[in-house]
């Protein structure tokens, strides 16, 4: 263990490696390449898929430290340890293409992961994209990491917080039908959903958050006009946590609320369903993003994008979110 | 009559002054003070107000016409008619506030334009902002510009579409509650949309569009897991006018369509809702885009923004939408 004091106080992150044909080896190690070190983190992946990543055009790889448990980690600069799960044989990774190994592998390091934090083996996780379709092919049918995450720690009081320099977004619902999203509105999620945004806000920012939350129909209702979700629902949910001392404002109308927060009015949007949330994100850019999945009993970061085959082992993958995502989940775990 | 030959064969437009509450007056006294002329065009409105706003510091007005009737018009470089309704008496203006006498008035200039092309007295309304509040003060109870017009010349299938050069939208649907958005979601409408899409794009850009049609659930319903309502109805819309000729792809996702579109892989796009296309739309800008109601036995086209109380009668409004707006309608109706 060549342990340095100063770090002995860091939290310990445990990085899963993703689907294996998509990027999320190469970011991994050009962000750790990059920063040197993440205080005390290591990879659940396979040990060589990273070596076999390290050799590709344009990345500066850190020195890779096969591991086979958390307690033999080596956490000193340029040192990335890599906890071995051996998934992928030599000769069998299909680059850039969804597959059930990988899917499957994938899986696997996510589940080892979530196993480590029970154990208090390790304090958070950050992810590397996975592939749906590929979990799919494997036979795992969550919709997403976020469902996996939650169902593996049995969790169901959780929300997927968007959170990025331009704009942070915490979503009341996001991978259901969206006349579900709708029908399901109620006052006690929101609740919950705008009290999961002070907690985590506080934590990423160091201050009390400025809270918006958007209303559901055109204009926020107009006065009851174009719908009555907001009179009901919403507006009574911010007036409940408004007399616990949130700083949070609305139902506004949710065309004019993101760009509001853009400008820095509030801190933080509360959306009421994936796109109203996700549109204005995505068309922001959002390459430094990082998905936070809050509620749940460990902090979790990942990176907002995909596995992006298209450009997968290239060498061309931009890092910028795998190192936002390390840099929020060691703020987090203080 | 001082009108020159080169204008005879301009289409006459008929621009409404909007609440005279709000910055309608100077952004349509900035408009024409810059560009001089709008081909045939004459404004409905008080010929008071505008010689009133013509003082404000920042505006170079153009000379005002008052005339009795759209034949009296004086179409020259610099020359703005102005068809006197009379509806405002001198020193009853309230400036940057709602009122019912401003509300009214604004209906009424909306309902003359209206009777002037149905008579064919104007090929083409252009509006400047109504404010809904004193619309409704006034008792003309209607969500706003669109709706009169539609509910004036006994149209019900049109659509608004917004017109700018970083991205163009047209909705399926507007001013209801999200929840009969998506209810009553079918497939003739969406196909009727993607037509006025097609129709209208041609006429606007010269050329035949590219049309994508978004999703309505997250994911574009990601194969029918969060919802059918893309392989039910948006698709087989989306075949159909295809089939017909019309260069239309999709559904996509939402949260990553417009984006697309903004990178210049397609002219516009088909929003399922009113805010699935106007979160993009406002969170870019807009500021110099144009709303155009298509499906209207007339061209109609307006500024993208309100009366904006707060600026209202210290000339700093921008007027860039008005001379866009206007701009649109000559080339609509050509």
């Amino acid at each position: 263990m060549g342990e340095s004091k100063s770090k002995m106080s860091e939290p310990v992150i445990a990085v899963t490696m993703g689907d294996p044909s998509g990027i999320g080896p190469e970011i991994i190690l050009k962000s750790f390449g990059k920063e040197k070190s993440f205080g005390r983190s290591f990879v659940v992946g396979d040990y060589s898929i990273l070596e076999m990543a390290s050799q590709l055009p344009g990345i500066k790889a850190p020195e890779l430290h096969r591991i086979e448990a958390p307690g033999d980690c080596l956490f000193s600069d340029g040192v990335l340890n890599i906890l071995d799960l051996k998934l992928i044989k030599e000769g069998d990774l299909l680059k850039g293409i969804s597959n059930a190994v990988s899917g499957d592998a994938a899986f696997q390091y996510v589940k080892k992961a979530i196993q480590l934090v029970r154990s208090r083996e390790a304090d958070a996780i950050v992810t590397a994209p996975l592939n749906k379709e590929a979990l799919h092919m494997a036979g795992h049918y969550y919709p997403g990491h976020t469902e996996i995450l939650a169902s593996l720690s049995g969790t169901t009081d959780y929300a997927m917080l968007l959170y990025d320099r331009k704009l942070s977004v915490i979503h009341v619902s996001t991978h259901i039908p969206i006349l579900q999203a709708i029908t399901r509105l109620n006052q006690s999620r929101i609740e919950k959903v705008i009290e999961l945004a002070d907690i985590s806000m506080r934590k990423l920012t160091g201050k009390p958050p400025r809270i918006a939350v958007a209303g559901v129909n055109p204009h926020a209702g107009e006065k009851g006009l174009f719908g009555t979700e907001e009179i009901k629902i919403i507006a009574p949910a911010v007036s409940a946590m408004n007399s616990r001392g949130i700083n949070v404002e609305g139902p506004f109308p949710p065309d004019t609320v993101y760009l509001q927060a853009v400008n820095g009015k509030y801190d933080i949007v509360v959306a009421m369903y994936h796109d109203q949330g996700h549109i204005p994100l995505k068309l922001l850019g959002f390459s430094s993003g990082v998905n936070i999945t809050v509620g749940l009993p460990f902090v979790r970061t990942s990176v907002d994008h995909g596995t992006a085959f298209e450009i997968a082992w290239k060498g061309i993958a931009d890092e910028g979110s795998m190192t936002e995502a390390m840099k929020l989940a060691i703020k987090l775990s203080r």
